[in-house]
């Protein structure tokens, strides 16, 4: 039935995802390739009204598992209204973020385990994954160093540098899990660079 | 460490379960018990934002599986913030709807399946259970003519018959399983007869 490419972008805040996506998502579609962009926590409307309660700094109390309920409902609805119909009509389809970010910030940083997290997405998901990751790494002293430049942190940004790094010891799990169908980008380079190494891993990728 | 009891008001829409929940929590107060009234899908800030994106006419585009993991995030919130420090501090929680609820209406009336949407919970409340369990129970046909009177239907109160008679066999089901703690409220009957019957279910769960 599937007929498209599912690329997930993974990897700490301020690694540079959303940036490398931008370019990722030009040079494709210059290539001639039908391509979608979306985000995580987001995409259509119902996704981005849970995202809106996520990312809230005023909602302190709520509780890690609520939040890890909202993350996968937020994700479900994404997936089914935008990720999939996109797939089925042939396109590729770059996720920034997607499951594995969950794992990494509700399952390491928050403690909840990375068999729950899979669990309650796999009920929403019924056990679809990415075809294609590309993991962003940068030292967490400067993906920590460029989200202070930005300001304005959200909710889970805010967090200590404890929960910090937890996540981007998941990131580091999840990244090594399995290598067939994962790409680690060397995100201190330059955007360019950045966004060069991710090109091609998709292209190697489609070619195999 | 728990000291309080907690009760849950399950049933189909139009059942009469919120009067006689107001009409609950003046007499049991009036007898100077500490009790406190709650309501799902809502309850603390955070639930109630989760609510609006729930019954909003406009979401027409949700998933099942969002709705449900929605309604789980919004319960598990409801839980730790409201009900759990309430039954800490020896409170009585009337709960209008609780875990039931979501069996019926997502598990027997979208068909996710009693088991699934047990997982979710279960992942959210850690296995807790209400104490005692009022179910409301009157014919189909009464309790529809009750919402049709009500006007205002919400996304889930518009859905089709089927729907409707499938959350009501979830309920009959429920409502059977767990007799020991479990009180079928005949919700034909006048509103003074209907909170009579649950005050004195109340009295004699707690007396016994």
């Amino acid at each position: 039935m599937q007929k498209g490419l599912f690329v997930a972008l993974e990897g700490n805040d301020g690694a540079g995802k959303t940036t490398a996506a931008q370019a990722l998502l030009k040079r494709l579609k210059k290539e001639g390739f039908d391509v979608v962009l979306s985000r995580e926590p987001g995409g259509p409307a119902i996704s981005e009204q849970i995202r809106s309660i996520l990312l809230d700094p005023a909602n302190k109390a709520m509780n890690p598992k609520t939040e890890a309920l909202l993350y996968a409902a937020s994700r479900t609805q994404h997936f089914y209204e935008v990720i999939q119909p996109a797939l089925n009509e042939g396109k590729i389809v770059l996720c920034d973020r997607f499951l594995d970010s969950s794992i990494a910030y509700q399952g390491y940083g928050r403690n909840l385990g990375q068999k729950a997290i899979e669990e309650i997405n796999d009920f929403g998901l019924n056990h679809q994954r990415p075809d294609l990751t590309l993991f962003f790494k940068v030292p967490l002293s400067v993906s920590q160093k460029r989200m202070e430049k930005r300001g304005n942190l959200d909710r889970l940004d805010a967090e200590s540098l404890g929960f910090h790094q937890r996540v981007r010891e998941g990131f580091d799990v999840l990244s090594t899990a399995h290598p067939e169908k994962t790409i680690i980008i060397d995100a201190q380079k330059s955007p360019e660079e950045v966004a060069d190494q991710a090109y091609q891993a998709i292209l190697d990728f489609i070619s195999k």
